[in-house]
Order: C-alpha cells, then structure tokens, then sequence
C-alpha cells in the first residue's frame, strides 16, 4: 500500500527506497550519455552525479536549504556514483536493458522526483506557483545540467513530454497539498499521472506542438 | 515624471508596469529564440521564463533574497510565459516589428533591469562592487542562459556594447545611491544612460575593440 | 616554512598572496580562451572573472556563505580583471610562457583552491563528503563555466588527472582536519599532493582509464 509508506517520515525503507533507487538509475543514465562523449573514469562519475543529484540541488539552492540534502544525507552520492561505476565498468549497461524497461525505470524516477521537490518546496513555505516549479526543476535539472556539459541542447526540453509529465505530476501533488489532502496520497496520484504521461507519451509518440505546426 | 514615480514602494503601478513590460519583452524573445531552434511549446515556454527571469534568479540567490522574488510574485512567471505564449501562438512575431523598435524595447528592458538589480544589491547590503556586478547579470543573465541552454555563445557577451551598456547603468546608480542622492533619480539617470548607450551602440554599430585590434 | 604561514589567519601576507596570485592566473587563462574565441574586451574581462572566481561563488552558494567572498573583498575581483587586462593587452601572453612553468602556475592554483575550498566548507560545518567535493568545485568550477560559456565540453573533466588532483588534496585536507590535525599543516600536505599529481600527470600523460579501455 504505497500510499501509507509515503505518508511516513522520509527516513521510511520503502520510501527511501524508491528515492536511492531513482537516484542510481539517473547516475546510469549520467554516466551512459558520458562514456558515449568518451569522457574518462572521472568525468563519468561527474556526469553521474550531476545528472542524479543537479535537479535537487537546483531545487535546494532556490528555496533556501543549504547545503543542499544532496550533500547532508552520503547515501544519495553513494547512489549516484554507484550507478557511474556499474556504467563504467558493464561498458554501456542500459543498451541490455528493454527500452521499454528503460523508460519505465527513468519515468519511475522522474515522477518521484517531481512530487518530492514540489512537496519540498512547500515544506519549506513555497507558493504553489513556485512548488510546480520546483517539482518539474528536481525531475529535469539533472538532465539538463548533463546536457550542457556535454554540449547539447537539453533532451528533457525536447523529448516526449518529459518535462510536462513532472509539471502534471508537480501541479497535482501542489494542488492536493493546498487544499488540505493528505500529502502522501496526494504525492502517489500526481507521481503515477506523471508516470503513466510519460510513458503512453513515449510509446505513443506523443509530443506537444512546436510553432507553425497548429 | 518618471523620477517621483520610481521613488515610491515597488508596488507603484508605473514602475511595476515598466517591470512587467521589460520581464513580457525578455519572454518574447528567448521563445523566439526557442522557436528558432525548433524545441516545442514547452521548451518554448521554459526558454521564456529562463530569459525573462533567469538574470534576477541568479542575482537573488548570491545576494541571498531566496526564494527568488521571481517565484514569490507570480505576476512576473505570469508575464514571461504570456510573451512565450504570443511569440509561440504569431509564429516569429519578432520579424513583424521594425529592428528600431525591438532594439529599443529590448534595450529599455536592460536598462530597468540593470538599475533595479543594482538598486536591490545595496538595499541588500552588498558592497558598490558587487551592485554593479549584479546589475549586469540581472540585465544579461536571463539571455546568457537561454545561449547557454541552446547551445551557442551567449550573444550579450558580443553585441554592441551590450553588457558594457548595463554596467554603465548600473555604475551610475550605485554610485550616486552610495553618495545619498535620490535613489529614483539616480535609476532613472542610470537607466537612460544604459538605453541611450545600447540604442547608439546599435545605431552605429559600435562595439568594444577586440585583442591585436588595438 | 609555509605550513606556519597558511596556519595564521587569512589576512597573513603569504596566504593573500597565494590566494590573489591563483585568482590571477586564472583570470589570465579564462581570458586568453576568450581571445581566442574572438569575444571582445568586455567578454574577455567577463571571461577572466568567471574563470577565476566562478568555482568559489558555486561554493558559497551551496555552502551558505551569501554574498559569495568574491564579492565581498574587492582585491579578488581586481587580481581576476588584472589578469584580464593583461592577457588582452599582451595578445596571447600564455603562448610566451613556458609550458612547464604554465602547468607548475595553473596546477599551484588548483591546489589552493582545492585545500582552501575544502577548508572553508569545513568550517562551515560541512560534512566531509561534502568538503571534498566542494574543493573539487572550487578548483574546477570556473573552468567548467568558461567552457560552457565558450560552448565546449569542459577540459576539466577531461585533462590528464585534472579534478583528481582536486579530489585528492581536499580529501587529504578533510581527512586531516576532521582527525584534529593541525589545519594549517593538512593544507600544505593536501596542496603540495595536488600539485605534484597533476604536474606528473601532465608531464607523464597520465590519465584516468576510458571506459572499455579496461
């Protein structure tokens, strides 16, 4: 019963979970795009952890708690740079994994990223305008963070509705929250909205419009 | 008379008119700037309110004003994704305004932009130095980071005496404030001297020299 | 005897000196990038102090300390744009060096950075993990935004054992001071390792392995 185990302090082990969890798969995927720019042992542990943890402190930094929770809790590095070790070491690992496998596990991610950081955000007295906000910069702030240091334009702006999924999962949890529900519920429906988004948008080839194309 | 206008609270419709205007102009032209780079209308829009508000993000969280005042008035998010929204729905609306004028909107958004973030790191506490530092990136930040995110050099770190405009005004009106004049006077002193530098700039296409062109 | 030296307060001559003369030369490279990718004076100046004290502003972000220290004592932002300065004037005035003594100057740079950065999270109460990855940020971090700025992959990620030699001093620092020993003595230590790693390294070409070079 998911919902329950999320509505306990975060130090609960299934929600702590899924949190390390997310964190490793994003590490992966850092140090995949990495090995593929032909970056060395350390710069592909670079990748993954700015890939996995970027997002959060983005997140941090902007509503005022530093250092970032990236940096106080050690299991959340281990995380990442576990995840750089196995991509480093099991040369390109996710080109093994079903894509379909593959899309699941980062859309997992995405969506329990996006809820945390907007149910963060208003933890910490953000408005709701600032909470969706910073939901969708927790999902995406990693991946765009790689992106820039590998020299390319943000996929995460680009690909199938990624970066609207964890808006639609931010605005849910955000609004939820607001109007008194309870916050673990309310955390698991916007996360499983964005998680379902994100990938029917992926199989189906959804994407949102681009200019004179309407 | 615009001196007694910006003398008064923040909350005066005339300042907070030219605020809106100048953060409405800047949104307009990261999405066009989007739009040209084909992303969708998400990346249309979060290019948008990247450019329009980027700039005073950066300077908020170093002089320490977090959240972003960027986040807690949602009029100002509000006003970039409406200029995203336009530029997105009249495809390349920039093309259909003379240069002359868009230079001059543009130019007196960095001139507002350039005098209230110097203003607002000495309100701050910040030392002359760093006022006119942050000046410039709240003029200049929100287009360096729409570069940074499309993948090119940041276009306000070579036109026309761009960046040189936004310091000037921002000098000005550090060092007039820190000499007790009238903070309105000295903003808008400030800010018509970055205007008419930047539009003469442009005009004449003046630039500052490169090295081995001396 | 430098390890008495840097044990004093930072105001002490050496240690000020140490510390303006890396930000110096940093300047002076972040500069000579911007030269050589034809940005005009106000780029190369901008340039100069991104490079220079760009890694120390992302620390103080993330660690708290807001206004950065390079804002807030001016001598920093005078050694960067000196080096600036210099480097525009002096077209290419790297190229005039020798290329031992450039590496020896740039690898005495990081490792005071590194030891220094490290030390400073400490002290503002920083766990270890996060000390030693915030000395890596200060030694690497500016050149990591120059070459985003310059729309490249950064060269620190990439040149031979460059952010591990950061790694490593601000570990052997960390490590040192929180067992008690004397900070001053764990600076040098830290330092003078950082420095020989990346001078053999440089000297020796010795990198870091590549993923499925194994």
């Amino acid at each position: 019963m998911p919902s329950a185990a999320i509505s306990v302090p975060s130090s609960d082990r299934l929600v702590l979970g899924f949190d390390l969890a997310a964190t490793f798969v994003f590490g992966l995927e850092g140090a995949s795009s990495a090995i593929a720019a032909n970056l060395d042992l350390l710069g592909v542990l670079a990748l993954a952890f700015v890939t996995a943890l970027g997002g959060g402190i983005i997140r941090d930094v902007i509503i005022g708690d530093v250092p970032p929770a990236a940096f106080r809790y050690e299991r959340y590095v281990v995380a990442a740079l576990v995840g750089g070790v196995i991509a480093f070491i099991v040369l390109d690992p996710l080109s093994h994994v079903p894509s379909w496998l593959l899309i699941s596990l980062d859309a997992a991610g995405l969506s329990l990223f996006a809820v945390s950081g907007a149910s963060k955000a208003l933890t910490f007295g953000a408005n709701p305008l600032t909470a969706v906000i910073m939901g969708a910069v927790t999902g995406t702030g990693g991946g765009i963070l790689r992106d820039v240091l590998l020299n390319t334009v943000p996929a995460v702006l680009r690909i199938n509705l990624y970066a609207t999924a964890a808006l639609l999962g931010a605005t849910v949890t955000t609004i939820g929250i607001r109007r008194g529900l309870p916050r673990s519920r309310m955390m698991v429906l916007g996360g499983v909205l964005c998680f379902v988004l994100r990938v029917v948008a992926a199989w189906q080839h959804w994407g949102l419009p681009r200019a004179g194309a309407l």
